[in-house]
């Protein structure tokens, strides 16, 4: 961690007088300021945190100090250099050429950290160009974009997954873990490849099979039936397509950067679409009560 | 339509007086006193009908009387007799069995109609012993049952749909509209298979659809992945998953009495994973894109 020459704090544990003295708030930089960023920015400043927050925008820069979700805000990732932990908030395709561009800024030991929601290709390329990374991804949203629709709280008793490798420092783990914590975000510890295949499981896999109903029902041949679907659909269709007709260029890069793990899921989930058309056709109704059964029992364990 | 001798209204449109008088109320008979024949008798009740209720469960009978969705209530189907209009609301396993021990009980003209969630079986079983039979599906529900989870306004701005044949009588058509119009339900007329493949496309096809999700998630080899699948869903895989974890039992029944709508949706939804799956392998992105963009456009005629 940079030292921060102007705290009136002790800066290590042995400096410390007392057991009950805190280590001084970190420098915090966030490129990026849209929802996540700025969601972000918003709860740390409340904190008492100095946040430096680069957008690429002047505009931008100027609303997230007006909003509060940064002390300061500059177009220059230079501005950086003086920050201790850096949350980078830029879209999956930004990332790597950010960090290269921020790279030659960076004091030694600064923590660097993202909000991706893809975990084993981010830390497989930014971990080897700075040992000082923790992969990280505060599983929060909305449905809007941009600073003006950052939040308070956002985080708050949400998942924020760390990714650490063996090579990572611990110190830098703690670094991320202390802004997590004070987002009131509930801190997981997982392998990178762990965290992409469980957010196919119950991300990216159900929306694609959400955005199925819409590739299927545009192959029903009756105009009559098609219109009369769409005015008989209610709660139950609703709830199902949600997540398959949102955002598109969110859910192609979510396939994009999570192929394989969600390949793996949609191929686990042909077999079982598979065994249930099988069953239907069998008229084995034993076996689609099973599968009922089954989905029933394990929904519970899925909600919080 | 049987008469009403105590009735001090005009019984036919040759013996109104005005334009203005309404024909009387009919007598409403409802068999099956669950949340559907209850919630139908609360609101018809309420309107000044007549309902005679029948439920196999004497205790049954009493709490419908208790909750006024019935004005009077018995475990013999003979008390029908005297019905204009019958409701029936047993499960769809129950329907013939209960029209073939109604009927020798009938007048003449007495109308029949159901409120099953599959019209094509039902119509072709029902229509040729009872020619004033009328296939109806009023599309509402909760996850309650029985008549203590029977509820009014229940049906209010829901969809209604009416499935006459060629060979239904008008009459008969319009007994049952009124009684429709009188819940505040949308009335809609269709073919009978027609109803059965939009109801497979919005209803049935997502039941498969969203418990597919737990078979595939079953199929992760990683207890630590499973688990942390567990952990970080939230919303979007809770809505998706939200019918394919109900009631087993109920969704058995909808593919076994709707078994080919059922898989022509399946097959069709087959077709458009495996265009899903193929794309994402080919890493052909802006296919994925379209799909992606033509589920987001079609949705909200989906919606009211």
């Amino acid at each position: 961690m940079a030292s921060q020459p102007a705290s009136p704090f002790p800066q290590t544990a042995a400096d410390a007088p007392s057991a009950v003295a805190s280590p001084p708030l970190p420098t915090v930089g966030i490129v990026g300021l849209g929802l996540i960023g700025g969601s972000l920015g918003l709860d740390l400043c409340r904190q008492g945190y100095r946040v430096l927050g680069v957008s690429r925008r002047l505009e931008t820069c100027q609303r997230a100090v007006a909003r509060g979700a940064v002390t300061a805000a500059s177009q220059a990732l230079a501005s950086l250099a003086v920050a201790d932990v850096i949350v980078l908030c830029t879209p999956l395709d930004a990332l790597l050429p950010t960090v290269q561009q921020l790279l030659p800024h960076l004091s030694p030991e600064t923590v660097l950290t993202d909000v991706g929601s893809v975990k084993q290709p981010v830390v497989a390329t930014i971990a080897p160009l700075w040992p000082w990374f923790v992969g990280g991804h505060p599983m929060a949203g909305t449905t809007e974009q941009g600073i003006d629709a950052a939040l308070e709280n956002l985080f708050l008793h949400r998942p924020y997954v760390l990714t650490p490798t063996a090579q990572t420092p611990v110190t830098a783990v703690a670094q991320v873990e202390r802004l997590a914590r004070a987002l009131g975000a509930a801190i997981y510890h997982c392998d990178p490849a762990e965290h992409d295949q469980a957010v196919a499981w119950i991300s990216h896999l159900p929306v694609m099979v959400s955005t199925g109903l819409f590739q299927a029902w545009l192959r029903e041949p009756s105009p009559t039936v098609r219109r009369l679907a769409q005015q008989l659909a209610s709660s139950g269709f609703c709830d199902t397509s949600r997540v398959g007709g949102g955002n598109p260029e969110l859910g192609t890069l979510m396939a994009r950067y999570n192929r394989e793990p969600l390949l793996a899921s949609l191929r686990a989930y042909r077999q079982g679409l598979d065994q249930i058309i099988d069953a239907i056709e069998a008229e084995d109704w034993a076996a689609i009560a099973e599968v009922l059964h089954q989905g029933h029992q394990a929904r519970p364990a899925f909600l919080e």
